[in-house]
């Protein structure tokens, strides 16, 4: 593998821009490649943030001068070079559920043997990529799965927290996101809303944008979740720290105001081994957004499985699992 | 290795009394040897917290009838015996700061193969153990080091809450201990004293429990600590997180109430991508005591230095790369 590592990222929104921006930052690892529906961008020496930014939100990296190439296939093209990259992060839309586990088995059936990182935040979803494990350890890639904020970050600040006890008796994530135009995060958007009453992600996959404008203006803007069906739940079961039901994710999303409405906490209560039960909590500052919040796990964690695939360790791991390292 | 991990304590005091008192909760660790000055005791099936609560705090394993051997090298004598545990929790004296890296030359010269943790505070000691890395990897060890509370759990979330971040600009440790007897932390405290101004380890060391007394007893016992020497910050540096100079500990110590006289928490600032400033928190609960976020932690590293080990991974780690396992 490469001294300096070499990153794609799968899905060029307003996450894979973000985690552009965030390897700008960044000497030890460089971007080379990204996809998405139109196509693939590929360039050993390095794709800047500012190189994406060239093209306009919902245009294809096939547009990219030079680098682009126009595709039906970007990813199954990209994969074809599997040689150019040694991780990849998944910033393809989460929904529906099955996407990003067929496009993981795709990855396994190429040939690629390095690392694989997502952000994935369904129940559901993370679930079929732990069924993967065998398929992933076989084909030699490590992936880690549910590496964002949350799950990610508040995930593992609760199986860190969870130390102090014997026993967990609960875990609540709450977390408070502000969006300043919730055009650069469509996807993003529209996975909170099917986690509302009355929707699911079906409906909301046949939703169109001016639909889902009229159910942000009769909100305000503002959508409230609980008991939201997040990841978190099955990563600390699979990890040990607790039953999956005794995890709660809920929180505030704010469509049209960059300030967080909520300071995004986890908090974990417990019975230590002297009988005492008590509260270990992690909050996360107003100030940084959800993109630093998702992007610098994720991009840690994929230090962590470069680490990992060099001492021969592959397969499936989660956020819960692992400490994320930190990159340079 | 064995299914249920085989653990030997070397040393009896305190810590390693609660240690016991944890591991008595754990159906997938058993406590199977312990010593001390006095020598060792050492039993397969187990040894349970009410054993040795059996002998009185000062008195040694070596008077535990039956299983008690009575020695003048506790710990040399036990070593003799490594075939018998999988892991050792060093509970051992911190000070002088060589003392407990002398022991883990001996353990690396032993024959033992399998993992070591302690709870190491000092910077100095911690930054010896790091130079041992290439013994103990030659030694097929898994070791890591600073796995208690601070450093340990609090600098595992400081390396973890680091991940909003591009750059860390300071990360401030600040506990609150509260203890009801300092007979039983007659070591603890002496390190505690050590960290004042106008004391040292030398000067500590030479203090009768009377001059202890006497200094607690000027201060109503409470000891306010600031810029304390503690190894978070050699810890945060060489996991690449933040230069050592950036890292602060401080705290304060009531040895006359089990009160906790602050919220133990470690505040994380630093500058995201997008360019912002922000802090992360993470804070202990007040209800949670020394014992449970030292032993817990402790525990938590050494079942992930297990599954190191079971990979072939050996050498030595700080608690600020890994993420503890929930040992059942």
């Amino acid at each position: 593998m490469r001294e300096i590592k070499h990153i794609a990222i799968f899905g060029a929104g307003g996450l894979g821009r973000n985690m552009a921006k965030l390897l700008g930052h960044k000497k030890t690892m460089r971007l080379v490649a990204a996809c998405d529906s139109g196509g693939y961008a590929l360039c050993p020496t390095g794709i800047s943030a500012e190189t994406l930014d060239l093209i306009p939100p919902g245009a294809s990296v096939a547009d990219l001068a030079g680098i682009g190439v126009a595709s039906l296939d970007g990813i199954g093209d990209l994969l074809l070079c599997h040689e150019q990259y040694d991780g990849i992060f998944l910033s393809l839309p989460n929904l529906p559920n099955e996407f990003i586990p067929q496009i993981v088995q795709r990855i396994a059936d190429s040939g690629f043997k390095g690392v694989v990182v997502d952000a994935l935040k369904r129940t559901r979803a993370v679930e079929m990529i732990l069924g993967m494990r065998e398929t992933l350890q076989k084909a030699g890639i490590t992936y880690i799965t549910g590496a964002g904020a949350t799950p990610g970050l508040l995930t593992a600040a609760a199986a860190l927290a969870a130390q102090s006890f014997v026993e967990v008796e609960s875990v609540d994530v709450y977390f408070g996101v502000g969006i300043a135009n919730w055009d650069s995060y469509r996807a993003t958007v529209r996975e909170d809303i099917a986690h509302m009453d009355g929707f699911n992600v079906e409906r909301v996959a046949q939703m169109s944008d001016e639909e889902v404008n009229a159910e942000l203006d009769k909100r305000n803007g503002i959508l409230e979740l609980v008991n939201m069906e997040h990841a978190d739940d099955i990563m600390l079961e699979v990890a040990g720290v607790v039953g999956r039901e005794k995890v709660r994710v809920g929180g505030i999303v704010d469509t049209r105001n960059p300030k967080k409405p909520v300071s995004t906490n986890v908090k974990i209560t417990g019975i230590t081994f002297d009988g005492k039960r008590s509260s270990n909590t992690f909050i996360l500052g107003d100030e940084t957004s959800m993109a630093a919040n998702v992007n610098g796990p994720a991009l840690g964690y994929m230090k962590t499985a470069f680490w990992m695939n060099q001492q021969g360790i592959s397969g499936v791991y989660t956020s819960a699992e692992l400490m994320p390292r930190f990159p340079h």
